[in-house]
């Protein structure tokens, strides 16, 4: 699936490559993955969100390349949010490169943002050809109410910044918007395709939140007691960035010694493995380990109320399992 | 017309009005210049692009009632840009007040502009509703395609900037993508609502496109000639801008007195006056209001030859002198 999906994004791509505009594409293939130093299957990322479609689209008895337009569309628009993303975070590398701003300037990388966004919506009015008008009506519909919920998300998260008074329950419309919303229409996108009937594609879509939420969760975990996070030596922990997560909510609601040290100001990289140990005693690491395992269980229940077809859910549960257990 | 335009751009930006996002709602109203220091009519801007949607949907025979759902969505398309424009560009005044991105900073700024640009696309898919899902499916078609050919212009611009080696021939894609797309795509709309044939949809697209150069010609003479510009009091004036408008890069083609001073290094507002008649005398001024004033002859030659209802052809008409001859 893996090649036909490169394929088909350097289709959608392509759009820009015209005469004159040979450094606008170079931009766009760059964050993709596809040119530039560094360049390769590391710089390209997972394509975790595409596979969701095709593989969906296969349980749910579609022929999944028919899902293509779908699967390049989404991918797309996560590609379209990290460039933004990179800019409003003032990131300057992004899997292991300088990230688009860093190369070309804010102005420039604001503007391939917005040309990956209209990208992946002409991409995606592809299905009319591979599918019908009305599939291809529905899906870009679902994708565009998507993209409100990601700016919706990343609204919320930029304010948490500078909000001192947030409880656990602010969490979920944050993260619903940021990650979960993409990754519900990834499912969804993939049973509407195969032409699923209503209730199994809300099953599919159940499972993709769930999932996306569990998968933010381990994120959030990552950022606090994966290895490079405990190392202290980067921005890599979350403690150091001040970003409002889940451990760090549950941490803030103990009242604790965790509290009580947030309150005093930035934290420096020479406290960050103490200041999680602090964090892991007061209940914080129990609390989300159980949050993303209970998140995880809802995600498979949900896949399993589908009745998928056999091999495609067993790479479907093989995903969702990488997703939620990786390391790093 | 107006208050329907307003109604329908409310109803879009309503969207974003729910629980816990009253601040997001508010940079979004702020910059469509109902709510905040300012707000009132100067604020909002003419509404030309949409007012072109409703007239052309008139004079192609439509109900223009049908198409404000595209009318509003040029509109917000217009002010994405707008909004991500002013953060390239650093302007920190829009319409007589601070731009979003100087009131609320630069990384709320480009997620507005995204906000801007998704509830844009969401609406221009409620014609499904007004008229029947094909329509709304080619509409919105076309109006991604546009969003993509915006892109393209604001690349072209912002790499025009540290160009030295331009020819007039080079203004040309770069101004169709930035101005002339997105009125082309107006006019169009307004006659693919109506339901007018294949050939009669070109000629409103030849209109807009044509009135879209003509419009944009006749903002660089302003942006030299006009009144605030003469000033040189502020960064009015495109020679101090060191913008690569049509009669600098016309003024550069003579090798003259003006390309040899605009060779030497930026120019001094005390120079600016001075240096706007050197540009006249060199024959900038004449060949920049000829050009302007052929396009607009054209764009009436296209409209002339839709047959339009006469009311509306009038009104259409005026609209465009109004445009191609304004002094401010």
């Amino acid at each position: 699936m893996l090649p036909c999906i490169e394929d088909e994004l350097q289709r959608a791509v392509d759009l820009v490559k015209v005469h004159g505009m040979q450094e606008y594409h170079r931009m766009l293939a760059y964050h993709m993955g596809w040119e530039g130093e560094g360049a390769g299957p590391t710089a390209r990322g997972k394509r975790i969100r595409p596979l969701l479609v095709l593989l969906t689209d296969g349980a749910a008895q579609g022929d999944w390349n028919n899902a293509l337009p779908a699967a390049a569309a989404v991918e797309l628009i996560h590609n379209f949010s990290l460039i933004h993303d990179d800019i409003q975070d003032g990131s300057d590398q992004r899997r292991g490169r300088p990230t688009v701003w860093k190369a070309w300037g804010t102005a420039q990388a604001i503007n391939s943002g917005d040309a990956m966004f209209a990208l992946a919506h002409l991409t995606i009015f592809r299905l009319a050809g591979t599918t019908n008008e009305h599939t291809a009506f529905q899906a870009a519909h679902m994708l565009q109410e998507t993209c409100l919920e990601l700016t919706k998300g990343q609204f919320l998260d930029m304010s948490y910044e500078t909000q001192s008074q947030l409880m656990i329950e602010d969490y979920w419309p944050m993260v619903s918007g940021k990650t979960a919303a993409l990754l519900a229409t990834c499912t969804e996108l993939g049973a509407l395709i195969a032409g699923a009937d209503e209730r199994i594609r809300s099953y599919y879509r159940q499972f993709g939140r769930s999932l996306g939420l569990a998968f933010q969760v381990q994120d959030d975990i990552l950022g606090i007691w994966g290895d490079a996070a405990l190392t202290g030596k980067s921005a890599e922990s979350d403690l150091l960035t001040g970003k409002k997560s889940l451990p760090v909510l549950f941490g803030l609601s103990q009242k604790g010694r965790f509290s009580q040290r947030w309150a005093e100001g930035p934290i420096q990289p020479d406290e960050v493995s103490q200041l999680a140990k602090v964090l892991e005693e007061e209940g914080a690491y129990n609390y989300t380990q159980n949050t993303s395992a209970e998140l995880t269980q809802r995600a498979l229940q949900s896949l399993s109320d589908t009745q998928p077809i056999s091999e495609y859910a067993d790479a479907l549960i093989e995903l969702a399992n990488h997703l939620v257990n990786r390391r790093g």
